[in-house]
């Protein structure tokens, strides 16, 4: 049966929906947040989605792409990662973006291949009547636990583009409380991350100090996204010791890891150092990290987070997910993915709390307990709203960004900032 | 929907078919070869196959392990394998048999693991109404080749337990040609492998290049199962690296397989040195084998082949897969996996030529041109026939052989043999 359908249409539309003026290491968030929905049509009248990164060359890319899993079968999946391995490579001169590991062109083929396999699993679940989780070995979970995500925030973006979110100011330790309380009273969270490297480390440990005191025996997570010298995150690590869950990516490269790690007992964790299976290769045995985050939409897509799954178990490593600003298709197939592996040691990221929009049927995913539920029906269990997705790719028309450039976004307000890496 | 169905009994049933005479490092086969049958049966009627080792210590833990499936649903293969790994542990004092790495205790819950995985695989697909290959991603070729497995074998078994079999004495360079020419007429093989490691070496390098003479271009490779000491795989190395495709664990342990690695240029191929992911995780990176023997079998199922087969290609090592003495079930099993694996870069191992004997319906499976065709039948595409079910577990309760044990056999020839290795 399955084998008579042939998928014959991609259609890919750019998305720009609001995003925080969020702190990171880089600078800050834009208003206006990318990502591309990719819709696979099948010859039976099908439609399987996926949602992407939606910058202009990851644009280019599916573009490219489309035709080499037109004619497949939704069940060819290997056969379409074998023909997005010969035919995309990195692109030379492409830009990069240190911060979003999906952003770098060395790993287009994988963030291709991602995309089109979520979507054809969605068909195959549809055509099966079976939830993806049951076609990636079944839950192992019923629901998947996220961490509460917390940013260093304005209260509004510079050029006010919009009104402003609900969140208020985050910058003092106080403040820094207030956006965890009201997280985790809104979706129930039981760990929080701190993304940081944007103020000096010694404010930053106050923050992390303050959540310690305020939700103790809560797991928490410092993210400095290599902000620091290996001697700051040496001097650091003693101050967070007894505070973190686990230590992620404070100061650059592998080697910087390799030597922090020789200096502290926190578990350090990356999605910075070890970004694909190669480097799994080259990494995995060099004690810098005790801890992987996976990431579907650039490691290779669903199957292949199983792998990375599989190799962490053998390298005793820790697993826990990291993400972008990502909409209710990302999260749900993050969702089935992480019900599927029995070694997810660790609560998922998701920015999810963050974005106010949604281009799926019933709107918002709910959370209960910090955790969202597997879904049982066919697929991927969520489906597209055709009107929200036409008003957010008309926001994507109107909003002018094409490219996530937080350093620029930045500059509007400081003209001095350099983006200089390690700065503390 | 495949969520209300659950797995309500398991049936293993032990048969024993005629295997030859065939000559190895360990000794030589015994007339009768051991395989269970497992049945999977679900609360809507179904049965889903698999066949795994048949010998008393597996028939054991097969028992012991039936009550982790029952319950689950046939799509809980995650929660299978994480109830297996708890569960089933190394049995301390179990006979290991070093020729056949699925006799190690050490591997009971990957070969557990295994067996329930394709019998539940095989009722996915049942109920999906998809072959197995398509719950793996998809075949990425029509047919699965398989190589010519050639041994050193006497006419017919020294007690003369039944009628001699049709491929006679096997002992010369000229019957070892024969024997190619005549398996190859009947299955189109486009490979040949020899099991050595049981005459002098000089005789067995003689066949191989009998085999090169007389099969000009067609791959070979020599398989002396660690019969040879590592001065012996050195010396051997130069008069075969113009006539194999690999070279076969020559030399015993991974240090010794190192060594030899550094003194030939032809690859090594292994089925002894590296035969779990654990070992993988120590080898891979030593340089001592370029191509791995997969077994599903023992490695963990067929999901595990696929990482595996992941893995292969990121250490940028060759694929190949192993074959212990099989019927048509894990004949089938080898080869929806196989289909599955882009990197598959051998044609697999299979005993199957030397069985004349079948427990699946229709008969022996046919071979066009040295490869089998993967189904496009739902689930495993071969279903059993409980007649020759029930007369092979007749011959299993009348053979008396339980263990297999090549030595004491090959003691009834010579009683001197000591089965001491490395032997030349
Ligand atoms: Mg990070
Ligand atoms: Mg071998």
């Amino acid at each position: 049966m399955p084998r008579d359908v042939t998928l014959t249409r991609v259609r890919v539309t750019p998305i720009a929906f609001r995003d925080g003026p969020l702190l990171n290491a880089a600078g800050i968030h834009e208003p206006w947040a990318l990502r591309a929905i990719v819709e696979l049509e099948t010859s039976d009248g099908r439609v399987g989605i996926s949602e992407t990164y939606g910058d202009e060359p990851m644009l280019r890319v599916l573009a490219e792409a489309q035709g080499l899993v037109l004619g497949l079968s939704p069940f060819d999946l290997n056969t379409m990662e074998e023909r997005v391995r010969a035919a995309i490579h990195p692109v030379a001169g492409a830009v990069e973006f240190e911060l979003a590991p999906g952003s770098h062109s060395a790993k287009n083929a994988a963030k291709v291949a991602s995309t089109f396999e979520v979507a054809m699993l969605d068909l195959q679940g549809q055509m099966l009547g079976a939830p993806i989780v049951d076609l990636l070995g079944g839950r192992v979970r019923d629901t998947v636990p996220y961490s509460a995500y917390l940013f260093f925030k304005h209260a509004e973006h510079i050029e006010r583009p919009y009104a402003p979110d609900a969140w208020g100011e985050g910058l003092s330790p106080e403040q820094v409380v207030a956006q965890a309380r009201r997280m985790i009273s809104l979706y129930g969270f039981r760990s929080i991350k701190l993304k940081g490297g944007v103020f000096e480390p010694a404010h930053e440990i106050a923050c992390m100090r303050a959540l310690h005191a305020a939700f103790p025996g809560v797991p928490l997570r410092l993210d400095p996204n290599a902000n620091w010298s290996l001697a700051t995150s040496i001097a650091a690590a003693e101050q967070l010791d007894d505070v973190l869950e686990y230590y992620e990516d404070p100061c650059p490269g592998l080697a910087g890891m390799a030597e922090l790690a020789r200096h502290t007992k926190l578990p350090l964790a990356t999605n910075m150092v070890i970004t694909t299976l190669d480097d799994f290769r080259k990494g995995a045995d060099t004690g810098a990290v005790k801890v992987l985050l996976s990431d579907h939409h650039y490691w290779g897509g669903l199957r292949v987070t199983q792998t990375l799954a599989r190799m962490c178990r053998l390298w005793d490593l820790g697993l826990s997910m990291h993400s972008n600003s990502h909409l209710g298709i990302s999260l749900m197939a993050m969702t089935h993915v992480a019900a599927a592996v029995p070694n997810l040691t660790y609560a998922c990221d998701t920015h999810y709390p963050w974005q106010e929009e949604e281009v799926i049927a019933g709107g918002r995913v709910p959370f209960e307990d910090g955790a969202v539920r597997v879904p049982t029906t066919p697929g991927l269990g969520v489906t597209l709203d055709r009107e929200r997705l036409a008003e957010l790719h008309e926001q994507y028309r109107r909003c002018g960004v094409r490219n996530r450039d937080d350093l620029s976004q930045m500059r509007k307000y400081d003209p001095g900032f350099t983006g200089r890496q390690p700065r503390f």
